[in-house]
């Protein structure tokens, strides 16, 4: 199996890579190393079944030109497509970045994957699609969706232009929509955030919001695990599953106390007001996994044991800098 | 009242623009004359309250200096977003089509807004939005949203990047789910391709697919009428309302009795094999206006009478060419 794996130098793609080399594909993958870092494929560079090479993907010709000569060589069997903007208050400030980042790089695997003839896609989406629909279980094929972020209109325009591929071209597909996911490398997120402050001012941290904001945690070892899970057991054309913890979340709060206790014991927390830490960003939502759990899989961790795993695994990331 | 119009020479644009015209607004609009015509601006563009500009909405830079300057002579109230792509079959050929056409002009268009606080926008979605969710009655708040073709897939994207703007910036904005709409003046559809075919020869009408695919038409008349009632009378800050005739529709074979009936009586009909037209074509629907209803506006014209009219309207167009 050759995979193919953009934004393989970020968070997920660089977990990906792994998981999929350990399981004896054939793995390569392209970054433009704007959010990614050559540091994340430090486990994997040095395996003779990885290539990587840094393309920016929101450029079409170069992108183009640069799968011709891999697929040449390894014929692509499927591609991940997990590059995208991940700095969510950026793409607020600016539309442009998330149509750079995270609508056009899907538009241009798109045009690349036709051309080649490559008929299989993995697409990682997000629950930010859904928008703001307070109160409302978040099943899949819950309606209307109006996200409320430029990230989260970017990646509801990249579902619905798979979704006319898979009328045109594309044989197979898996749309993931991953809730909020955590572990390491770190790279963004409140928890990295939080360890950045306590190692500057160790005596106080300062939280953005009244801590009340409570979302669903994944680890990003769970995250990759069900999405190869979905990839592997699910049989439609278009298959699109909720990725995410088993209940309805811990608080922004919780996470506040967690990085505290394993960071800076004894450090007081400051909180600021309202429940929306920026603009686009959902105060609380309740995520559906039934689907995926009815396709055979559930995560062993709930939101609690993923942000408890994942403040250790980031303190220790950041100590060792 | 100062009312800008995208895509004001095009099919609906110009309807529109007569009508506000009619109604007291001053009426300023842009349009690149691809597939809007000049023509179709005779009835408006000596009144003094029309101003009309060939501008590319798809170029920023020169749609934000066009409408700085009208937006200093006579500051907008207003924006009613109609431009976008009209030949759905050309853009399943070439997805650059439809994110140059539909949806780039609607993302420009909220950059030029937020730039000039324009803070009201009127924006011509379409029922093309839902994909082919086959014998589900169409209701607004339905899901999944998998549309099938990339111009439904750039409608949908940009509905999600207004939605988002409506988080940030925007303060009022309507979003109209248009049907197949019928009328003059014509520019593309199946009414007139038949009127075309049958005045090249005369004796037989041959009809892509086998006729049975069956949609409702409405009337432009009344779809400008719904889109003026919901502006005036819709109170939420993002309101989305589908417009249509309050039917199931009628056939591709009833439209083309139509035709011959008024071009050409007596010429025989052959049809084609399937019942989709083409790739991204959604065969049969069944669009609900009931929210619409509620708000307090119902179609005069059921779908058949519709097609009536439209025929004769185009068949007079024609002729007198």
């Amino acid at each position: 199996m050759n995979t193919f794996i953009t934004g393989v130098a970020g968070f997920v793609g660089c977990n990906l890579a792994e998981t999929l080399l350990k399981r004896g594909h054939r793995v390569a993958g392209f970054d433009n190393l704007c959010r990614g870092r050559l540091l994340n494929l430090d486990p994997v560079i040095d395996n003779p079944n990885f290539t990587f090479k840094k393309v920016d993907l929101a450029d079409l010709d170069s992108y183009r030109e640069a799968l011709i000569r891999l697929h040449e060589r390894h014929p692509i069997s499927s591609i991940w497509h997990m590059a995208a903007n991940s700095d969510i208050p950026a793409g607020v400030t600016d539309v442009r970045v998330d149509l750079r980042d995270t609508f056009m790089t899907t538009l241009n695997t798109l045009e690349v994957m036709k051309h080649l003839n490559i008929q299989t896609l993995a697409f990682a989406s997000t629950s930010a699609i859904y928008g703001d629909l307070q109160g409302i279980k978040l099943i899949e094929d819950i309606g209307p969706l109006f996200p409320i972020s430029n990230y989260g209109a970017m990646k509801l325009a990249s579902e619905a232009i798979i979704s006319a591929a898979v009328e045109s071209f594309l044989e197979r597909t898996y749309i993931f929509r991953f809730p909020n996911v955590i572990g390491t490398p770190a790279t963004h997120g409140a928890l990295l955030d939080f360890v950045h402050k306590l190692n500057k001012t160790p005596n106080n941290l300062m939280v953005l919001g009244d801590g009340s904001q409570q979302k669903p945690y994944l680890h990003v070892d769970e995250l990759i695990d069900a999405m190869i899970y979905i990839y592997e057991h699910a049989t439609e054309r278009l298959n699109y599953f909720n990725i995410g913890a088993d209940d309805d979340g811990v608080t922004v709060k919780f996470m506040a106390e967690q990085v505290v206790a394993i960071v800076s014991p004894g450090a007081t927390i400051t909180y600021g007001e309202g429940n929306k830490g920026w603009v686009g960003d959902v105060p609380r939502f309740s995520y559906s996994i039934e689907k995926l759990r009815r396709l055979g899989w559930k995560p062993t961790l709930g939101s609690a044991e993923a942000v408890r795993l994942a403040v250790r695994q980031i303190a220790a990331q950041e100590a060792s800098k």
